[in-house]
């Protein structure tokens, strides 16, 4: 990677922070990359739903489709003043570029269209294609992201075969970590209802907090299962649990409850909810429950993805990374069932979400090559 | 009793309905009250403690001592428009009294302060001593008003032998029903201490919710004892219940808690402590606790003041009164462990704390003649 690549994914990174894409506001970024990727001879279609920006460009033809996925918005800064400096002017201190959405993820969609920019100058006809896909939703609701977005690929039939994510996935030095599956998501919310009353008089009432309490410990102790391959154990925890109204001689009527499960590839969410259901039934619970999806389960399993993707981390870090299932979520929860293999590689996500969010310039420097290198490795092998 | 007797107490009833003594207010009734019984030769206390009004009036010399106990505070009349008439404006509709307070239990405290008037006037030295009783904070935090009186009795050696409260405790017909004892009511704030934490990571933080539940389940599950006499099961309910912020991916650092015990004799407040302090150790949880004793159980067996109660019920109302201990709470809670006798004798509560309060003209005006009878029976026989 010569000097002029080191100066443009630091400009590129700067000029992305600079615009105050506070999700689900995409702010300009996306008409900035998609300026430059027309250049290089993308091809650029822009995917608005609701408030939020999708950005789908691709260069190539027939083959196998290599697709970068990252995000143009960012979490809110929080109070300027609890900054060292303004989260929306970049500033580099000491060899580290500070700003909100340095990390997660300005910093690794610069470095892919860099590596995009550079990859398509060299090999101009390669086999298959490369794309970019950015969403300015990945930080809120992400219902009108790349969710609504895979819903118009699986329609149209669109092929794709690798997936790399550049959510900041390095725990302390960039290349430490290769995301290879995410953990899926299931959130309930649950009313059980029960008949209010007087607590002098418990036989004319039913409390349903006491008819609670022994289904949800029983959901709260479960062993779902021993985990899958790298994830851990399926886990499920009651967020939040709510009834009463102060008084404190009056049976509530109502008891509400949220809880959302983490789960590995044991499971799918149908399953769980039915799981869940008839734990609620056994314990003869009269409720409701409102079930969100928020995700399914991935994993990619050894294969030509990852082992490439290790290769080129290792050459970077100088060891083999990690490989790890572990962590939130991410948008490739819905690009991983339309059968893509789809692996995580980005920046140390230490200061994520927190004031003086920041990247080592160096490791900045360093992302496209190793962009650029997977790229080639997995469409010119 | 005569029509003069019937007049009296219907006009004393209208005289305290028509004063907006809600809790903790008097509204100048003792006043009112003091007037009448210093004119029948009672000597008259009164005894203030913060915002309350309490009086104590008695009549008589050595002797056992009989006590008629009462409030003269009422429960708010929420909305005017709600009620037929106006809560405060004592209103006569088809031989029926409506008014806040009508039942509960401003007739009985008028019925009081008549059968009073008659007793003296017709047996002037009277063995013994009559007395009334009265507070204007039964209905609200009943910390300053015979709790209070009753520490004041303590220390002076205060002789009482029978107690007897006009709250309403008919259920249909006047005299249907004497109460013979009251539960215990005992109240717990608690905090479940966990350690907040990202619901994809539950094995950095402490579920509370999860922490307390199985304790929870055993304290509402627990079956403290068969009964006592008459006297229900005592009871545990969980009346209110809180955690979490609203959101659904983090794990709350506290859980908040309020349960309250209703328990009859066999147990005091501080054993019932020691035994839910037990379970909560037991489970292993990090918690505090503060305890609200609401007051002791209280019971009056079989014996002279019982029977005569049974007797003069059932001579006016045909047939023998139902003897109860249900109920919630009553300021003979404090009463009763100044080593009183406890009994309550009132009018049909059905519409008690409601629109509409009323009570039957017939039965207000059967209601002196009912304590006089008792009174001569218990003083002079």
């Amino acid at each position: 990677m010569n000097t002029t690549a080191h100066d443009d994914v630091l400009a590129l990174t700067r000029e992305l922070i600079a615009r105050r894409s506070v999700t689900p506001e995409d702010a300009g970024c996306q008409a900035l990359i998609a300026r430059r990727l027309l250049a290089a001879d993308f091809r650029c279609e822009h995917l608005r739903f609701g408030d939020v920006d999708n950005l789908w460009a691709v260069h190539g033809g027939e083959g196998p489709t290599l697709v970068l996925l990252g995000h143009t918005d960012v979490v809110p800064s929080g109070p300027r003043e609890a900054w060292g400096s303004d989260p929306f002017v970049p500033d580099i201190r000491d060899g580290v570029l500070y700003g909100r959405g340095a990390a997660d993820m300005k910093g690794s969609v610069a470095a892919f269209v860099i590596a995009l920019e550079r990859f398509v100058a060299a090999h101009p006809d390669h086999p298959g294609r490369v794309a970019l896909l950015l969403t300015s939703d990945e930080e809120g609701d992400a219902v009108d992201g790349v969710r609504k977005v895979a819903d118009v690929f699986r329609k149209r039939g669109e092929r794709l075969d690798w997936c790399i994510t550049g959510e900041p996935s390095s725990t302390s030095k960039l290349g430490d970590l290769l995301r290879v599956g995410r953990r899926g998501t299931l959130s309930a919310t649950l009313t059980v209802h029960g008949v209010q009353g007087h607590v002098a008089y418990p036989e004319k009432a039913r409390n349903p907090i006491h008819q609670a309490m022994p289904a949800l410990s029983e959901l709260a102790a479960r062993r779902w299962d021993g985990g899958y391959e790298t994830f851990p154990p399926t886990s499920l925890q009651i967020s939040n649990i709510h009834a009463g109204t102060g008084a404190n001689n009056v049976i509530p009527g109502e008891l509400q409850v949220l809880f959302n499960l983490r789960f590995n590839p044991n499971w799918r969410a149908e399953q769980l909810e039915r799981e869940c259901e008839d734990v609620l039934h056994r314990h003869g619970l009269e409720y409701q429950v409102r079930w969100h999806r928020g995700g399914e389960p991935f994993y990619t399993p050894e294969g030509p993805l990852r082992a490439t993707a290790r290769a080129v981390l290792g050459a970077h870090a100088g060891a083999a990374p990690e490989e790890s299932t572990g962590g939130g979520t991410s948008d490739a929860r819905f690009i991983a069932p339309l059968g893509a293999q789809c692996i995580e590689i980005g920046p140390v996500n230490a200061s994520i979400h927190k004031v003086d969010e920041h990247v080592s310039v160096a490791d900045l420097q360093a992302l496209p090559a190793l962009y650029q290198s997977l790229i080639e490795r997995m469409l010119l092998a």
